[in-house]
């Protein structure tokens, strides 16, 4: 069987081979492996792939006795995250995401999609995932990101994909699910934060439009960016040109993240990402 | 001879034909021809590639006679433009320049390189071209300008290109050439305005970074935009290595400005660009 | 009601002016109006956008008056296209353009999907289309493009798509539909022609892989190039990796290519096109 | 000091442990490590930069008795390259690399500029480097390469460089100097192999023009690839247009994969590269 070992700590001589010496000892194959060290922070980041018979409990008690003490140690099998997705109204970036799901090119399981409308409930319904229709109306955010909250914990995802949900989550649910939601904003970020990023672009007369997959924290679209992506655009281009054009840089953008998360290949540091 | 024609006035019926009628009147030849309208202004604009013998004035005032009053209307002969060069220390887009320029590859005349360093000297007069050394030290930024302007002036260019000219222009000296002042900007705009556009950048993680030519007015970065490029960044590069990267996107992206600006291929309107 | 005008006739001193004088006489307004002179071939091409009240029939035939006896004259009314789409067995191109369909943002009404095996009619049928399974077996190509040209041709579309369709067609049925066959070639044409490009492109080491949509005829990949575009692949990819980098490539150019052909904006011409 | 530690040999179990082990106790600091196993030829890379004071021919010695007999094994000072540069008629590869290595960012030193015609004699002196002008009239291949041979050897450099050098190297030249030749070529390998590929590249109506720089072995274009890119380009692009823009690819993708080469990053393997 195969797992992922991650492995951050502050970065000292020797530990690699530290490391790998217990993976050896402990009969296990290299696959790949892939170390960072951030030289500013002096921490080290490692990512391995290893096969063979493993016991997972005892390889991370001893990979903790032989490193520093505040070392953080994950050692992951490989199989497909559970997640549940949420929208509002435009299909282009669930219905991709659909579509490599049923196809078993997303590495996840989407365990149900959540809509604060009720637009996309035929198509994800044909796909034969669960659809919640949670409204927002007449209720704070905090009560309906409450609700939210009780019909995605029923499904116990890894992680929680915002597919163009286009409400501000409130800062009680964030808190709940530190680097296990992942956004798509419809901007090349730090340009146009906030809403509606393309008119903004319009109107500024830009000839490069972008997208920006990033983990959510509680600063409005400031957390650790994944991926990003452009594409040209012209004078000729109305606000909504540009809207439709971006859309599938969305969708790409968001889909190649997914699978860098999904795949373990995302460290989050200091509010940047480390991807192997 | 080859002339460009260039027009823009508010849009209205039979516009084309108008215009047409009278370059084929005069028994010109259209090489070439675009045209586009501004839905969201009602405006009109047009250029056309022009081949035959003519008459400038008399063209040109017949087609006033024709247009409505306020349009603009210009008629500008082939042939290579006169600029002056303003630059700090960074050798990447003047060197690019010199090499585009000795090899006839530019479509202009560098009459001359200002540095308020001597740094760039020994390169710039290599090409045999002048070099004038304007320190900034002790003046004022207005002193200083007007230094500038007047070495400028001597040399009548049509175009003064800001190639990692490193100093905000005054307004005074902005003012003197509307829509004449071409700049790099190492960021993509509309992000990481300001200095240390790559320190920004690393700090906040982007995996994209970017540059933008653009016009230059009294807004700090706020401009027209001509052109804009991005390429892929990742967590292993120090702000160094990303203002590195950045140099092959600065000096790419500011030729492409320069080669849409000389042939006559942008029209500003409305603090944005429409190319042709 | 919106209409395109598309022009194509050797070219001669007076064309634009001709055309639109006509336009202008039958009080039409111009919406957008593109040109393009083949230098090399001496040959004019004209798209326009019209508004206004028209009677089709006496515009082509005043326009064929003026014009070169041999000019291709063609005004058609803005609607979407009929379409059949022709799969096999890979569902990220189908189900990109059923989506997109099911959204209005195809600009073409898809009549049916035939496919040479059964796998994708559950998909197909999902978005209420109808499928048809013609299987190849036990037949010889022309008699199964025999009957898959009966079906498609019940459906009178206006353009087949090659949604992966992964047969060589026969000469007989491409002669059918000339430049009204748009396939999607998992290379970067002309690299990699034939069969199991990204394998050669694997075998070949190439840093860079690519898709291009273009329209069919007897030459094997050899068809005129409607859009292309690439990603960056390297070393750890295999060949199944770069596959499946691939298809988001094939699915967008795809797409890419059908918005400008369903948009009219798409001349054939030398084996080459020429693209408004 | 810094090193830059090279191995490949075939994998098997405890490789990076064995390694990484000699490098602790010889009291190096692993800089940053990078490994990679081609599973198809079951085959193990690794790459480490290494800080500290080391006994080159020691730690060698050390790590050849631990490996596999076969193994590759190079441990290569930090230091710029002496590259020679052969050059034809065109100005933009050998300008850019002049202007890079006069600015300190080539990492090479250009000992000397070899031209089969005296055009760019002017330029390599004015950044005070040798220019040999060995000319081809009159003279077999074999004959012309031996007097370059000659030169070259004359100042034993580690890499040769055609920097748009337009004649293909007899077979006796390039055995001198194994995966130490390398060549940009003007198109997107194997897309267009042999002569003008510009004028290929506009005779089938491409819409996206690349560049490809490549280890240069005795199959023509066909050696390792280490660096592509590409541009759009289009209808209105004439093959001429097509080679102006491809030379802005060509100098950028030639200057990648030099730094790439010169920073000890390439493997050579079966007629790929590794790149990490």
């Amino acid at each position: 069987m195969l797992h992922t070992l991650l492995i951050d700590c502050s970065d000292r001589k020797g530990l690699i081979y530290t490391i790998t010496q217990i993976v050896f000892r402990n009969n296990l194959n290299i696959i790949s492996n892939d170390e960072f060290v951030d030289r500013l922070r002096n921490y080290f980041f490692l990512r391995a792939e290893l096969s063979g018979e493993v016991n997972p409990q005892a390889l991370v008690q001893e990979l903790h006795e032989a490193l520093p003490p505040e070392a953080n140690i994950k050692l992951v099998p490989e199989r497909k995250k559970d997640i549940v997705i949420l929208v509002t109204k435009e299909h282009h970036c669930i219905g991709d995401l659909l579509l490599r799901y049923e196809y078993g090119d997303l590495n996840a399981n989407i365990k149900a999609v959540i809509g604060n409308y009720q637009e996309l409930e035929t198509l994800v319904t044909r796909f034969n995932i669960p659809f919640h229709h949670i409204s927002h109306e007449n209720k704070t955010r905090e009560e309906h990101d409450r609700e939210i909250a009780a019909t995605v914990n029923a499904y116990a995802p890894e992680y929680i994909v915002l597919a163009k949900y286009m409400r501000v989550l409130s800062s009680g649910f964030v808190e709940q699910y530190p680097n296990r939601i992942i956004n798509i904003h419809h901007s090349f970020l730090p340009a146009f934060i906030g809403a509606n990023p393309y008119k903004q672009a319009f109107e500024r007369g830009v000839k490069v439009i972008g997208a920006t997959a990033h983990f959510v924290n509680n600063e409005l679209d400031e957390g650790p960016i994944i991926a990003q992506n452009v594409i040209q655009v012209n004078h000729a281009q109305s606000a909504r040109d540009m809207a439709q054009s971006g859309r599938d840089v969305e969708k790409i953008v968001l889909a190649q993240a997914l699978k860098l998360v999904f795949s373990e290949k995302v460290f989050v540091s200091d509010n940047k990402t480390i991807i192997f």
